[in-house]
């Protein structure tokens, strides 16, 4: 019952809410790590990137550019750890290592995706300057 | 036509694709900024609280758990830059500034909100271990 003790210290509107859902706006709130994990630049690529199967590590690499080898791994192991991606180590030599979403993980990756495809598809709208850049992860 | 001279950069199908959308697999592409700002941390945060209507700073800073003056001041500048935010500013003493969505920041904050809404139903089902952080913003 640890994810609920840990849920209990978000504060929401009841007793029964508090038990099952999480409170973004309030900072010591668990969901505040997942957020993270998952709209973090890798994650958000990641997620959609598992949406069209199973890859190995160097085909994610090649997938998603500009990633560097370190914050793919971590990345990977986040999203592992919240249950959204499934990792799968076959005993062979060399390695063989295979990473898939969870059920878990192709309901978040959806709604990640919707987003991504909206910033895609309005980049047109949108007047991203150049200017200060938001804090970078590597 | 600056903007669709940068999207050109990104590597999508078509010509008449390149001209308007963005490629979030392509490192360069500016798509990748703005999927920086709206999914970091604070940015989510702040899409959401505004989709509930205009607020002053100070207000922002009491909703949104945690963020800290500076954070808080570049990731609206992030977003009026990125035309998801309008700041209103009255020529009165003391000072009275007022935020607001544009409609293209509803349209953005409506999809981040389905995303943040998941994760805070969700959080049941997830478990984000302690265990490495994600890249700290401030």
């Amino acid at each position: 019952m640890e994810k609920i003790s840990k849920n209990a210290a978000c504060q929401v509107a009841t007793l029964s809410e508090r038990m099952r859902r999480g409170d973004l706006f309030a900072a010591k709130c668990p969901s505040r790590e997942v957020l993270k994990h998952v709209t973090s630049r890798w994650g958000v690529l990641l997620l959609v990137a598992l949406l069209g199967g199973t890859y190995r590590f160097s085909e994610l690499r090649r997938k998603v550019g500009g990633v560097s080898e370190k914050m793919l791994a971590q990345t990977l192991q986040w999203l592992e750890r919240d249950g959204f991606v499934r990792r799968l180590s076959y005993p062979v030599v060399p390695p063989h290592v295979e990473y898939s979403l969870t059920p878990l993980g192709i309901e978040i990756g959806r709604h990640v995706e919707v987003l991504a495809d909206w910033i895609e598809t309005n980049m047109h709208k949108i007047s991203p300057l150049p200017g200060p850049q938001a804090g970078e992860e590597e």
